[in-house]
């Protein structure tokens, strides 16, 4: 039945005419009276599909759902969100493409979830992931050592980042690869990876997108830190829209990496970001470090300089902007 | 008794030569007919030990077995070894290591197997995997950035080089860590490593070493690259204090990573290799670089001078040694 709905579906909406259920019943290889049931199904998903007799079915509005079929609808990539995933609920995106990777999942791999329920984020912590955003995981097959992944977690800030801003949000960057809207996230990134000591065998882009949930749902001591797309635009939009322009960027920026090496990631890093220039503190290691953030190295670091002069290049912890000097 | 047992066996296969009763007893501050009584039952549980009126108790073979008990007896480590994982068949023990490691298994934590059916090498690599070898792997929990562990890597090769070499092997390292004998390997590394962009989860060292395993058993196409401790020096060893003296080694150089920082590991690294000075040709990501080993840069990385006086650092790839300069 599942299958058969998601069947359904796509001949709907290869056609948006009418289709005669007869025709529909033969073309998959069931009983109309299966069809009907199909068609019944998605109208409680929230698609709009209009029945009238003698000339069939055909697709009025689709909701905001990201099945695979929808995905897949016009999606501009080559390898990114080829092979789709998805969960109604799952207890971490991540985990899942982790163990689909391990067992051999191509690059471009996408799981995705309408709702996790232990969904994480970097150093461990919770990631809040109630029904409305987006929250996927992405497999990739770098051709890296460990030591080059950071420069991919600025890649894969960069390409939500833009695909933010086609949709009209005015977002940036913050060091590493958290993407903000007058200082508070509305999207991050969890970057993990398996390696050998010197080969990369795969990496895990997972991004969780505050799209149409609502802030006022964010647990209390998150809700001044976070925002939404849906807050900042002041209207609702297709998850499904974003996620494909999201994928495509994605791919977009990662073919860039590979083919013209990591200074154009970095060029494009250092115009989105909001974190250069700024005064900065950053803990990592237990340490507390705090100066103008200079730049970013070869590697993704960022470079910071000290009250002293001293330059420090932190590859590790958490950035808070304190304010410009 | 238990316990004295235990001692008297430490101390002859420590020695593998004849220890007076005398000496045994006031070493271990007890009686000689209490001495006596430990030697039978050593016996009894297959230690063949001689006693010669005179000269004393010599240990002349040891029952090649590496249940948990025999390697946690005596064994002088904090950490290393502390939690033990045994099997009789297992079909990679960094797979299992790895399950272990995910689910949250201490640093130190040793999988260990008498063989693997898919022991798995460098870069996807079968690893020969038959019994009479030592096949483990050791869950470290390093507070490291992913761009920092093929220092770890070296280390590795370094404790499990000063094991061999306590052991009478003159054995010496091959960027990164193969440990060979005379160019022939008698042990190999897999380092394998689970990280956030920035910080290491856990790396698994997994650890082989040809040790009793006959050379004659290898694949024929592996068999002139291949060498084993007991081919080397002409005896069996005991599998289970060799590899004591490895889990010994390994945290006396891991906590010196930790405590000192990476130059002592790198020093030692430099005193026990036989690779710089020598000409060697190393494939990296398809590409093939020859010229002169001149040293190790700080992370772990070979530097190597070509033709054209320029040096290229390489982090990734496979050292093959072909000849002084």
């Amino acid at each position: 039945m599942e299958d058969l709905k998601f069947n359904v579906l796509r001949l709907l909406s290869e056609k948006y005419d009418f289709i005669s259920g007869e025709k529909l019943a033969s073309e998959l290889g069931v009983s109309r009276t299966a069809v009907w049931k199909a068609v019944k199904s998605l109208r409680s998903r929230g698609y709009s599909i209009e029945a009238v007799p003698r000339r069939g079915y055909r697709l009025v509005k689709t909701p905001d759902v990201i099945f695979p079929q929808e995905i897949k609808r016009g999606l501009r990539t080559r390898v990114f969100g080829r092979k789709i995933v998805y969960f109604e609920e799952v207890a971490s995106t991540n985990d899942v493409a982790k163990e689909l990777a391990s067992q051999g999942a191509p690059e471009g791999t996408l799981v995705i979830a309408e709702m996790q329920t232990r969904g994480r984020g970097r150093m461990s912590r919770e990631w809040f992931s109630p029904r409305g955003g987006l929250w996927f995981s992405i497999i990739l097959r770098p051709d890296m050592t460990p030591g080059e992944v950071p420069l991919l977690a600025l890649m894969l800030g960069v390409g939500v980042a833009k695909a933010l801003l086609r949709e009209g949000l005015r977002c940036h960057l913050k060091w590493p690869n958290d993407v903000l809207v007058d200082g508070r996230k509305v999207c991050g990134i969890l970057t993990e990876l398996d390696a050998e000591m010197d080969v990369v065998n795969y990496v895990i882009g997972g991004i969780g997108i505050n799209v149409n949930n609502e802030v006022k749902d964010f647990p209390m001591e998150f809700r001044h830190l976070a925002t939404t797309v849906k807050a900042e635009l002041g209207r609702k939009v297709s998850r499904v829209v974003l996620l494909k322009h999201v994928l495509e960027e994605l791919e977009r920026t990662y073919d860039g990496l590979n083919e013209k090496g990591g200074s154009v990631v970095l060029d494009e890093w250092r115009r989105l970001s909001s974190t250069l220039g700024k005064r900065v503190r950053v803990v990592t290691h237990g340490r507390t470090i705090e100066g103008l953030a200079l730049d970013v190295a070869d590697n993704g670091a960022l470079l910071i300089e000290l009250e002293n002069g001293r330059i420090e290049k932190i590859i590790s912890g958490d950035c808070l902007h304190v304010g410009k000097i």
